[in-house]
């Protein structure tokens, strides 16, 4: 506990006046009116993401796409619903931000068509034709400049280690925060989180279960030591 | 004020004993472990229903796809997931059920295949080949005994009226609670509702815009009111 005070103290400004950008919850692709395709991401990570960062000083900018959770005081919100909204959302505001988070589960394609009415059912069978949607953590990657530091994330069902470290390469990030979403405790939902922390030239770190917020600080903490080492 | 303490009162236990089954929420149809098919269904208006039911003196279930919302006190929880899962439930419970209210939005189709492990994006295009599922209420309907009143909801965006009266003939049931969901004020999420009561062999009851607890209290007269005239 005083361990815990200590670093509450110690830690309360460290991220002072750096402008993050978080990205969290899972997208919505709409196929009709009421129908949509999305995923398990509940947005907790990046929701607790944003809270830390603004309680050790940093300015948050957070895009959510649609979750069951109140905003964090102190942030900026901006909603978004799909995939192609994040994209815009994130692409205006990144020449402000020195740190990209994305915590977001964004959905890969969506529906070539989105109908304007209520699809009616008439057929037994029925098929969705869906195209990629844009690759935000590979555009951010692209435009990256100097001082900024990108985070991603990889929710994977095998091959945790090995598809981060691919992801971290191909898409030009600084850090990857790697969780197998089958292990009992990770993933989507849950208050804790198993994460591995994959960087560039650098071993793997494995933490072991931890509270989301914890995991939070410890993302934030690597964030921290990746921007002293550039100066 | 007065008028509604009265009615409490007055109300109090009007459903004593009325053994209600009422389905809540939207199924998700999975992809895969992370992704799913749903739909904009909050849940709200089936657990209004749930909880003045359970006021008024009802013995009820709850057959809840997920939702985030804290089931009413009193009330017997069945979770599901999917509409294979919901399609069980029901029928299960049917025997010893005097009232339907399928308030729930049940996909309509389900992916023919849902992969063990996430599907990685690699093609720019893709396409999930869909089936439909069980029509629940109509399952229901060929199974309704004389004692038996059963309730759906029909959510359109055009067509309202005309297709909730196709629906209670096609699919035997007794009322027919129908609303625009485009309309403002009506639908999911919001906490007010816009809906016309379909009966047969009776004008259509339009109500005006009303909290969904004044709606759930309205449905459950015309469902006393219908069991009253069948004595």
């Amino acid at each position: 506990e005083l361990v815990e005070i200590i670093r509450a103290f110690w830690q309360q400004q460290d991220m002072k006046g750096i402008r993050i950008l978080v990205t969290a919850g899972g997208t919505r692709e709409r196929i009709d009116p009421v129908r949509y395709l999305t995923n398990d991401s509940s947005g907790k990570m990046g929701y607790q993401l944003a809270a830390e960062a603004v309680r050790r000083g940093a300015e948050v900018t957070l895009v959510s796409a649609a979750v069951g959770l109140t905003p964090p005081p102190k942030v900026r919100l901006i909603r978004v619903e799909s995939a192609i909204d994040m994209y815009e959302a994130v692409l205006a505001e990144l020449p402000g931000i020195e740190v990209v988070i994305k915590a977001a589960a964004v959905a890969d394609y969506r529906p070539v068509v989105q109908a304007d009415e209520k699809i009616k059912k008439t057929e037994d069978k029925m098929h969705i034709e869906l195209v990629r949607n844009p690759d935000i953590l590979a555009e951010i990657g692209r435009r990256k400049t100097e001082r900024q530091v990108i985070v991603g994330f990889a929710a994977e069902t095998n091959h945790t280690e090995a598809n981060a470290l691919e992801k971290l390469h191909k898409k030009n990030a600084d850090l990857i925060v790697a969780n197998d979403v089958t292990q009992e405790g990770a993933g989507f939902s849950v208050d804790t989180n198993i994460v591995s922390l994959v960087r560039r030239d650098r071993p793997v770190r494995q933490l072991p279960i931890m509270s989301k917020q914890s995991v939070a600080n410890a993302v934030l903490d690597e964030i921290l030591s990746i921007r002293r080492e550039r100066l």
